[in-house]
């Protein structure tokens, strides 16, 4: 997987956050995932089917920068994940991988997009099955990280 | 969504477990998801993307019911959900979901599969975002209940 097909992704999520919960997220070093996992309490998730290449995209957030994202960009803040915050995370989720298509359709890179899931649960874990490297990155805030993940099967 | 739809679904879960792992499931009730929620501690999940559809699946199992299939499939029990049994839920997801695939293929039904993506934790809850019906199914054995989740946008 090559930097052309990563970079959208990660301008995608930094963009949305900023625009839409005027959050700013501190992008760290993209990893191959291997041993690295990421934990969280609220991840969006999206299938992602092209004509050639099948992948798959998850943002996982804290449970911390989940409520306050919440709270920039709607005025509320529960108290903890409940309906409002998971179809707030499944939006996002689909904002970016949005964005990130139609930056990489002018590179000739066309992709479907599936309907979002989203998963909601105390410190729970990812594994994306695909053949083919994975893209792990995490975005830090003062009040907590996010990690994006991307594959695909090319 | 109609039966055409979800039947291909339900009769491929009970043949891939059936067969591979020697499990015989019990079909509960499908119910239009609303207010019912598939608590679980692994879920397979695939995403759906068709030229005029999009849509989701997930298949969700509670711990002791995955433990015993990784038992009867591959020989091994482990005593909590590790890698292995991760990727077996992945897998599985992705045989039910080939299955039903070429099943509405011959319907006229064509419809492409992102990569499956597994998440383990505790008791965790799943939210599929479509704007459309969303079908939920349990399915029951002496060591734990499974859910199926279907939803396509049409």
């Amino acid at each position: 997987m090559n930097v052309e097909f990563i970079n959208p992704f990660i301008a995608s999520l930094t963009n949305v956050l900023k625009t839409m919960a005027q959050t700013e997220l501190k992008p760290g070093k993209p990893k191959k995932k291997s041993d690295t996992i990421a934990h969280g309490d609220v991840s969006g998730m999206i299938g992602l089917v092209g004509e050639s290449i099948q992948g798959s995209l998850s943002i996982t957030f804290e449970e911390s920068l989940a409520l306050e994202i919440m709270h920039r960009m709607l005025g509320e803040k529960p108290t903890e994940i409940d309906d409002d915050v998971s179809d707030m995370v499944g939006e996002i989720a689909n904002m970016v991988c949005g964005g990130a298509k139609l930056a990489l359709a002018e590179h000739g890179h066309e992709f479907g997009m599936a309907t979002p899931i989203v998963v909601s649960g105390k410190n729970h874990s990812i594994n994306h099955l695909v053949d083919g490297p994975k893209m792990i990155m995490p975005f830090t805030h003062e009040c907590g990280t996010a990690y994006l993940e991307i594959c695909f099967n090319k």
